[in-house]
């Protein structure tokens, strides 16, 4: 069985997205200024972007795959295009049924109503011996976290203070971590924690 | 005129100092764990150590400097013993007037009740061609933040989640930050950031 990762852009200040997400600002204010660095930067960042698509599966939270609330009635396919960049299984949060949605490129989003638990399981499947990615947001990261699910952790510190908005970490003081590798450039600072192994004092 | 610095030790999810700072627990609950590395693996740190106490002169608040608040009615003389380790004149920012207090070896805490600026100009003038160094807690560092004096900032990140207490940044949405270097131990993260420099996109 695969490692369970974590690939998430935070602001120095320990948020992943800013206040008021909407349809144009899904990150919220400021929030897109977390990933400049694989925009600006991507060639410098080659091993880090590489290594958060290679998993063989993803889970991420409704929240994150689209702004649509409730029922289901828009055909909303993703922030991503035609063709998004997990080329793999995604499995989506939700309290609302709905059949897969299959994209070019071997992206096919899941949806799974039967809580956290289920969608890792049909991850765990679908991916095999690769390793699962959950992918965001801050909330499913945290319910992963806190379930004791998640095995690396590899924080994307952007040099930003955003002030408000979606914090990581919440509900899981006390998690248990270990720094594995940093390294930074001007836009960001690379940190890998492995998750859960050693004894807190 | 040499640069101000700012060391602080701080937790993956941004605080300097856990909920409930007591005589007992001056960092709060679970903050002392934010120090593991200075005490555990003092070889391995031995830079980043040497370069905390550098300074030619120091600032911190009164909530650093001891447990009592209201007026002066102890001869409390702070939490370092007879030879406080910063071997150089301590600004401690009151409300309330006292007379300096000589340490052994080298460090005077003088009490200064005009204001973030006086104590930054007094330090400036006793350091001379040396840094000064703003020493904490959050709200010392945030407001000399917030008011442009920090030209370098050096986080320790310790891999542990307070969940609660004294949080870095506040008040400085916005913040323009450049990170210089990184690197990592099982205990700690260093990070040092410019301040500054950059204009934010």
């Amino acid at each position: 069985m695969g490692l369970v990762t974590c690939d998430v852009g935070i602001s120095v200040d320990g948020f992943v997205a800013g206040r008021n997400q909407t349809l144009d600002e899904p990150l919220g204010v400021g929030g897109e200024h977390l990933h400049r660095w694989m925009f600006e930067e991507p060639e410098q960042h080659a091993a880090e972007l590489a290594a958060i698509t290679e998993a063989g599966a993803f889970i991420m939270g409704r929240n994150m795959f689209g702004p649509i609330r409730g029922e289901w009635d828009e055909p909303w396919s993703g922030w991503w295009g035609d063709e998004p960049p997990y080329h793999a299984p995604v499995f989506v949060l939700t309290n609302h049924a709905r059949d897969p949605l299959e994209m070019d490129g071997g992206t096919t989003f899941f949806f799974v109503t039967e809580g956290i638990e289920a969608a890792m399981e049909q991850a765990r499947a679908a991916a095999g011996e690769s390793s699962v990615s959950v992918a965001g947001g801050a909330s499913t990261i945290n319910q992963y976290l806190a379930a004791g699910y998640i095995d690396e952790l590899r924080l994307h510190i952007a040099p930003i203070v955003l002030g408000a908005g979606e914090r990581l970490f919440e509900g899981n003081a006390g998690l248990d971590l270990e720094p594995v590798s940093s390294r930074s450039t001007s836009l960001v600072t690379h940190v890998t924690y492995r998750v859960g192994v050693t004894e807190t004092g």
